[in-house]
């Protein structure tokens, strides 16, 4: 199977796990708006949980649940992302915002439902022990909570009232909490559910994820807004430092694919059994959206 | 040593653990927040931990964790429904709410990571062991989420565009939700983390957690607000159905004392060891903020 054939098994196993979920929930309209924010996407972390599951023999069914875990995450991040005191963006995969959609209201309550799914389909026995999928729980609130993603939020909105641009390595701090935190727990979920190490996981992530965050830099500037779902050049119109005013695109090309190499070279304990995790890796500078 | 005297130092306990927690994050405003956010209260529903893991024969230092998340996840609640775009408050807990002392997008960010703080806390080893640690993370989530805390707070936002007041039975279940899901799990969380039968506590929590939403509203129209620290009398200049509204000021009194007997009687299985939380009940409807 391709690697696009297989990103879009695991999207629609995973959309699947999510509605049904879902479908177990009071019927009203917050509930309504969190399913409307869990569709879509491309599923890039939910498949770096079932791949790195597989490769440590975990079956697709006790990893679906984790990966849906960290999907219903990022649900919730872009939502609350997307509200009018945060980046006010009225489109997210072309389709509108949930406060646009619903209200300010429904958007807040939907993604603070959907953190709290995160960790309510992490306690689902399907998983395994009650040892690893606490070890997930810890996982996720670390790549969460104020020394994760809202942690880089919080910077990224500092830096819009600092007065001048950020330097190179304060993006890449605010880059390693805001896109970064997610990215890693997603791929060392493998081995936290089989109870294995997950130092080459967490290097092949940690590469990985500013690579990713490169690329949406240069997509930013190059890409094309109906392909990304979302308005693009917020940024250089923002006037804020990205990658790319920082490294000039083609640096930012340049350090990008290094960082790629870098993610696969990660991955050689695990040799060819880890070929789709390269392939997500190369798959992250290649994207239109 | 009194009610007050326990209560005072179950509240001193958990102020000091959270404080504790916070300062091992990273030093940047929304982290200030949060500790602001978390700071102050009179600690009811940590206090329920404390002594229903004490009933239970558990040691303090197992159950302050617990105690603690449940006070995170509550102070994540308040942040985020005293939002401009939810009940859209000045004044909580006799100080500015945090939108108002930083700003909207800090309230919403702060709210975030205490609810992730609050799963956090569940993860620390020193409660016990791993299953009865998945146990408290499904009990939160169950109460945090769309059939919790969440559910209630849409219901109550609903209501105020439906057009005609609520009825009983529908405030009941608003409140089950907004009020009760949280104070529910508080008291199991004693028997949770001993791996007991949560069914006593679930009773006395049904009826406690009932009487302490009857008595909001009555302290809402015969309250003084200097001393519950937050504005009142918003629901009547609202024209919301309330308890009060629906029941009368009397018949309001009847039903929450009926409730403190019913939550008391509930403790049977315990006999005088459950006093404190006897008292807890009582303590719901005689408190003046």
């Amino acid at each position: 199977m391709s690697f696009t054939d297989r990103l879009g098994t695991a999207a629609a196993r995973i959309e699947a796990h999510l509605a049904g979920v879902l479908e177990g929930k009071p019927r009203v309209p917050v509930v309504e708006a969190m399913a409307y924010a869990a569709r879509g996407g491309k599923r890039l972390r939910g498949f770096l949980v079932l791949e790195s599951a597989a490769l440590h023999g975990i079956a697709p069914v006790a990893a679906l649940p984790v990966a849906s875990s960290v999907e219903a995450l990022h649900a919730y991040s872009l939502v609350h992302d997307d509200l009018p005191c945060m980046d006010d963006d009225a489109l997210r995969r072309g389709q509108p915002t949930v406060h646009v959609k619903w209200d300010e209201a429904t958007g807040v309550l939907a993604g603070d439902a959907l953190q709290t799914l995160a960790f309510e389909l992490l306690a689902d026995p399907v998983i395994g022990p009650a040892d690893r999928r606490i070890a997930l729980v810890a996982s996720l609130a670390r790549a969460s909570g104020a020394e994760g993603m809202v942690l880089g939020q919080a910077l990224d909105i500092a830096a819009e009232t600092a007065g001048r641009p950020l330097t190179l390595d304060e993006i890449t701090a605010l880059q390693a909490g805001k896109t970064g935190a997610l990215i890693r727990h997603s791929a060392e979920a493998g081995a936290l559910i089989a109870g294995a190490d997950p130092a080459a996981l967490s290097a092949y992530a940690g590469a990985m994820g500013l690579a990713f965050q490169i690329a949406d830099d240069i997509l930013d500037v190059t890409g094309d807004a109906a392909k990304a779902g979302k308005a693009l050049r917020k940024d250089a119109e923002a006037g804020k430092a990205t990658f790319v005013s920082l490294l000039g695109l083609e640096g930012a090309r340049r350090r990008a694919a290094d960082l790629v190499e870098e993610a696969c070279a990660a991955l050689a304990p695990y040799g060819a059994a880890a070929e789709s995790l390269r392939e997500a890796a190369r798959f992250t500078i290649s994207r239109e959206s």
